[in-house]
Order: C-alpha cells, then sequence, then structure tokens
C-alpha cells in the first residue's frame, strides 16, 4: 500500500547517521520536517549549504572559521592577547568542554584526532607540524598536551613532545587519578595505579 | 577567547528544535557534522533541499507526495486495487502505525491535526471537506475513525460524522478498552468506564 519516496528514504537514512540518533528518532525528526516546511526544512537546508560553502578548518591551528576570514577564534591569531600557552586537545569538542569550564585562558591547537597504535602511527591527518611552527615563532612558554587518557591519546601526546624537544618549551600534561565523585571501589586498575603513583600532599583547599 | 561563528550558532539552534533534541545534542550533532562535510553535510544540504522543492500535501488525501507525480501512496489513487474502506487519522505517523502493523489494508484520509476543542473548533487547516468528496464519489463501504482517544481526537471524530450524514457510508471508530498488557490496577478512570461500557463474551483465540 504505501510506496516509499526516494527523498524521504535517503533523508532518514542520513538523519539516523547523526549521533544519538537511530532509524526511529530518525522517522520522527523526518515528521516534523515534513510538517514544518517554511520553519524548519528550508533554513535547515540553507544554513546546511551555508556550512559546507564557509565554514573549513584553519591550517595553522586545526579550529573551524569562515573561509573568508583568518582564525576568527584566535586560537591562532594573536589580535587580543598575547597568550603564552598552548593547549593541544584532539578535537572541536575536547576545546569546547575546556572552554566552558573556564580552567583555561590561552591559545588552542586543535590535531584532528590522534595517532592509531595500530595504523603504523600515521600522521597525516594531525595538525602535528604547524604547532611545531607555533612553538618556534611565537613567544609560546608552555604546550599544555590535553589529549585523551587513552592508549592513541598517550601515544599521540608522547609522539609530539618527541617532535617539540629541539625547542626549548615547557611541555606538560593533564594530571590523571581520582575524578570527582570517583569511588575507590569502582575505579579501574589504571585510575587507581596513576593516582597513586601521582599521590601529593594533602592540603586544605 | 571563543568568537563564535553564526552559521554554526544558528545550526545548532535548528536542530535543537528537532524532537528528541536539545542544545546538547544538538552541538554534539554539528560537530559530528563539521567533521563530514563531504559524507554529511553535503548530502543532507542537498536531500533537504530537495525535499522542500519536492514533497507536497496531496491536497486530497492528506499523505505526502512528490510535487511533480500524482499521490504515489495511493492513499488517494487508486491504480492497484479498488479498496473500499477509508481509515482516517490524524496525521503521517499515525498511519505509519497502522501500516506497519499490518492490521488495516484499504486507503488512508490524513486530516492534519484535529480539533481543538477551545480554538471555536476551527476546522479551516483539517481536510474534512475532500473526505466527504472521496467518500461521495468512490464506491467507499466504511469510514474507519482512527482519531487519538483524547478530548481533540473524539471531537474531531464525531465532527467527521456529523459532515458524513447526508452519505450513506457506515462509520466506526477504533474500540477502546484495556491496551494490551495493561494492569487494572493501573488504569485511568475513563479507560476502565470504556472497558467496561464496551464488555463482550468470553472467547477462544
Amino acid at each position: 500500500m504505501k510506496k516509499n519516496i526516494p527523498e524521504i528514504e535517503e533523508l532518514v537514512r542520513l538523519i539516523s547517521k547523526l549521533p544519538g540518533l537511530g532509524p526511529k528518532s530518525a522517522k520522527r525528526i523526518v515528521l516534523k520536517l515534513i510538517n514544518n516546511r517554511e520553519e524548519l526544512i528550508k533554513p535547515l537546508a540553507n544554513i546546511l549549504a551555508q556550512v559546507y560553502k564557509n565554514i573549513v578548518r584553519c591550517n595553522i591551528c586545526g579550529n573551524i572559521k569562515s573561509s573568508n576570514s583568518s582564525c576568527t577564534f584566535q586560537t591562532c591569531s594573536y589580535s587580543d592577547k598575547n597568550y603564552t600557552q598552548i593547549c593541544v586537545v584532539e578535537n572541536i569538542a575536547d576545546m569546547w568542554v575546556i572552554e566552558n569550564s573556564g580552567i583555561y585562558k590561552g591559545y588552542y591547537h586543535i590535531l584532528g584526532g590522534t595517532l592509531s597504535s595500530s595504523d603504523n602511527k600515521k600522521t597525516d591527518n594531525l595538525l602535528i607540524p604547524s604547532l611545531v611552527e607555533r612553538v618556534k615563532k611565537d613567544t609560546i612558554d608552555e604546550v599544555i598536551l590535553a589529549t585523551s587518557a587513552t592508549i592513541e591519546g598517550q601515544t599521540t601526546a608522547h609522539y609530539i613532545r618527541d617532535s617539540l624537544k629541539d625547542t626549548k618549551v615547557k611541555i606538560s600534561k593533564l594530571a590523571q587519578g581520582l575524578p570527582i565523585g570517583g569511588e575507590i571501589e569502582f575505579l579501574d586498575d589504571g585510575t587507581l595505579v596513576s593516582a597513586f603513583k601521582n599521590r601529593g600532599p594533602v592540603v586544605s583547599d
């Protein structure tokens, strides 16, 4: 009875690829879209076309930027202030989380992924050479490696440390240990080992 | 430090309007999109533009269809078979659920909403006149009112029954009672009243 419309099928297929969505929720979204042609389909189609056309990755710092301007995030352009630290993260989401926490004020460098330990350490897609350039060229005192506490993230951190060994910059990485609210009973061995190794004096906050 | 890109802001805003999504999941989706320009942004922009251009509502049966063809769903065109029943539903999602259940084979009529009991019973947006036309014109024996068991749905059902009173068509509505798996203890009064009123003989399945 029901014949499928190819455009709708394709729309469901694409939307169900997005994180957190499956075929069922994609169908629900498509129904909402169909019922809101002017308010949703039209502006979404337009803004996606614009983003596709205008938003590119900065080939210095790896952040996204408008294609017709220099890097507006000042993760690599130094118009406002001269920071002395670069925080190296794997992807944009990591930077957003750190930004939101307010703990860090300085430049960012978005690698665009990690080294894969299995994949012969291919660094083709990672913005490591431009990081070395930035450190050499600018007044950077410290590079903070904020890669994940995974094998890939730590492999990447070591690789970057080696890449920067000719510069005199200070290189640090985020502390490992108990997460806030973490109960000893449920911690994995790796976290426990880190927490013991990195133990420090008891200080009042 | 972080300056916002207006296109990205707008994309997050639009996506967070979709059902089941909020600002956080919208951000996650936008990040996924940014990282998959060719695989996601481009095809999504294209298919949305196509859907906006090509997919319209059939003004006879209320279903969606390609703008350059007659109603391909055969909810109102009678190329394959001559059914004798029309199932009247509030929206496309309702039709999809009924289709998937396999319980019904016949034509559909999608109203596009319900009468609002508060809103002076405005029927402007509901495809009720074309339903009357269909019933008058074609060989329809029965109209099955599959509107929701809500005040609005039942008000709409009554309104449609009145609109069809000049035709000789049989008008039925879906049974009300215990849902499968429903425990008496947790049923609301309305459902209990319906279940008692509509009680029937005990038959072996």
